[in-house]
């Protein structure tokens, strides 16, 4: 008889956007006139820059020609997209990254997710709380997580690394082993991010270690503070601990596009294994790169025309951000993020709960915004806003907030 | 200290390609005026359907338009496809599978080797002999292959089943008991199909024992006997006992596109969970789903022109198998595949060992073929040589083994 991976039966329900998708369908049968604004998911919605979209058409037409046919390309990305980003994303602000120690794929969640491939099951494993949960569940999935306690909405074997007001936001360093770190700045959800001081603090607490950093930058165009690094491999001890994962969703639109980079160091060695030859050997054995075009309009995001235009669309969301966090600010909320994020973390107003403040926002305001306790306990407390809707969307949604408070 | 997953030390090189790269490579600079044409590797070489490139083109202009643009789209695919694979991948032959039994990937070989997440490592794999080596590797990979000796070519804890010219390279049933069954056909490597009688036999053997059969039907589309099935789902029983997994690489030219898709149906469940649901909440939580761009270019495969334009590439490639077959046969070697197959497993004459003949037809030939002992200890005594070259160069190349025959 087949047997399954029982660890799949220790995951709870993905209980939040299920539950916000079901209240938000409930006020839209009792409000059928009423007009909601949604602040609470992720995902982008500008359109893709015209650069990207003439190379992704170019390409097509390629893919049309016996002469510009491709099949079956590098499993690890063509070398025009991994010279591209080694050099706009990482020599230019003096990280020393190589092209292949980068790997193109689909996108930071199945990366974050896969990596734990190469790692043993018997790893410590450390995330923000709260985190995304993408970290959470593919550990627990491959056994790591140990058992889940719905009383106290956390594994018995994952280390919690609380990111609370009391502490800016910002973990301390595990006071146990650890062996694997995931970090995430900018932050999702709080819009934290971390400066170069706290980063060389985890590399080196990593280096000393042993440990593995897995890096989650997929904000990192968002950062408007030239003091923050943008990459964890800006630290000095970097190469040598850490992994980070990239995506062109957020900085270029790319969600419904789905192109994404992870870099692992040549450098980074465990047990006397080079963990770029152990990736290499996962991707090639068990992906198969990413679509021709896709890689060709990526490719075009490092254009003169196409940084100027993803720059442009990045500035959008941003003043979204500005405009979010002044306005909730005004209205007498406590907040933070959306300054290098575009992430507002918004204290609930008199100790009100998570989905009590949801709830409240939504039949009252007819705005839709993510309850923090659905990203860990210590989420308890706030609503997470994206700025990724449209201008005069979140301006409307920001005044019906502060009519309501 | 972190620790690697100690299975990926167990694992031998990628031997066979980058030996084939290495011989070739060496060929080449000792005969830079010879023009060597290559049958080895299974990837397409003929453009994409003009039905294809068109709605790519209009996928495109849409994500360049507010109106337009998509951003994540459903993790499982957009609906318009699932209900396309639906109706003519199944329902038109009989099969009744519904579209949220669909899960719509980037390629059959990241499912082929993703979907042992969703199983107990103590499960025991029963593959063919010789196999596509993905099965395997992603089997070594999460523990359940045991160690591998290099002196008879098999990991110990694998249930080898030998496809020969003794059983027409049909597997016998395990006597062994066996939990997973990877089953591959049209084959690769050897082009061999299966009946519908011998599919029963299997699904009844694999629903007797609770077993559960993992279908590659990636070449389908090249099965020109009209008594073979397509898919496993063709046969009664089959939706209790087994998963598919499909392509739109060969049937469409997709290698450089990417788009694939496996079938889990709701009626398959063991120790009480739904596979289905498992396999969902596996996608959800470490994928993102394919391009839009892309889906749409699918699509456009199952559209009136697309099945025609599909059809003539797919005939063009059926030829070509012909040629190699027929000319072969014709200089007295003894081949088989190639009719319902994009490849032909032909055996070397003599007694010659695979490399060895490899060998002789890249030097005194200049044709690039595969050596069958690359994919298991059975493939020893041939070798594949594949039909998606050019007509006039395939043509070429059969002649020209002929003179060295």
């Amino acid at each position: 008889m087949t047997k399954i991976n029982e660890n799949y039966r220790k995951l709870p329900g993905s209980y939040l956007f299920t539950e916000i998708a079901r209240r938000v369908t409930a006020y839209g049968q009792k409000n059928p006139d009423k007009r909601l604004i949604r602040l609470g998911i992720g995902d982008v919605t500008r359109p893709l820059a015209p650069a990207v979209i003439s190379a992704m058409h170019a390409a097509v037409d390629e893919m049309g020609t016996m002469e510009g046919f491709r099949g079956y390309g590098p499993e690890q990305g063509y070398d025009f997209l991994r010279q591209a980003i080694a050099e706009y994303d990482y020599q230019a602000r003096g990280a020393e990254i190589a092209p292949d120690e980068i790997f193109i794929s689909d996108g930071a969640k199945s990366d974050c997710g896969n990596i734990g491939d190469i790692f043993g099951v018997d790893n410590v494993v450390a995330v923000c709380d709260p985190v995304y949960p993408v970290y959470v569940d593919t550990n627990a999935m491959a056994g790591r997580a140990g058992e889940y306690s719905e009383a106290v909405g956390r594994w018995s074997n994952l280390v919690y690394m609380p990111c609370t007001a009391e502490n800016g936001f910002a973990p301390a360093l595990p006071e146990s082993k650890v062996d694997l770190i995931y970090l995430c700045f900018p932050n999702n959800p709080t819009g934290a991010v971390a400066t170069r001081e706290q980063l060389q603090a985890w590399v080196d607490y990593a280096e000393s270690r042993g440990a593995v950093i897995l890096f989650d930058s997929a904000y990192e165009a968002f950062i408007s503070d030239p003091s923050i690094p943008h990459s964890i491999f800006e630290i000095e001890g970097a190469r040598r601990c850490a992994i980070e994962f990239r995506s062109f969703s957020k900085t270029a639109g790319f969600t419904g596009n789905r192109c994404a980079y992870t870099v692992v160091p040549r450098d980074l060695e465990r047990g006397g294994a080079s963990l770029n030859t152990l990736w290499n050997r996962r991707q090639t054995t068990k992906f198969n790169g990413v679509p021709y075009v896709v890689q060709r309009g990526a490719q075009a995001v490092y254009s003169d025309a196409g940084r100027a235009q993803v720059r442009e669309t990045i500035g959008f969301y941003q003043n979204n951000a500005r405009v979010i966090r002044a306005g909730l600010a005004g209205a007498g909320l406590t907040v933070s993020g959306g300054e290098n994020s575009p992430y507002v973390w918004a204290k609930t107003p008199h100790g009100m709960g998570s989905w009590a403040f949801f709830d409240l926002l939504l039949q009252q305001a007819g705005v839709v915004t993510t309850p923090g306790a659905g990203f860990g306990p210590s989420g308890e407390g706030y609503i997470r806003l994206s700025a990724f809707g449209g201008a005069e969307d979140t301006a409307e949604a920001v005044e019906r907030i502060r009519a309501v408070l």
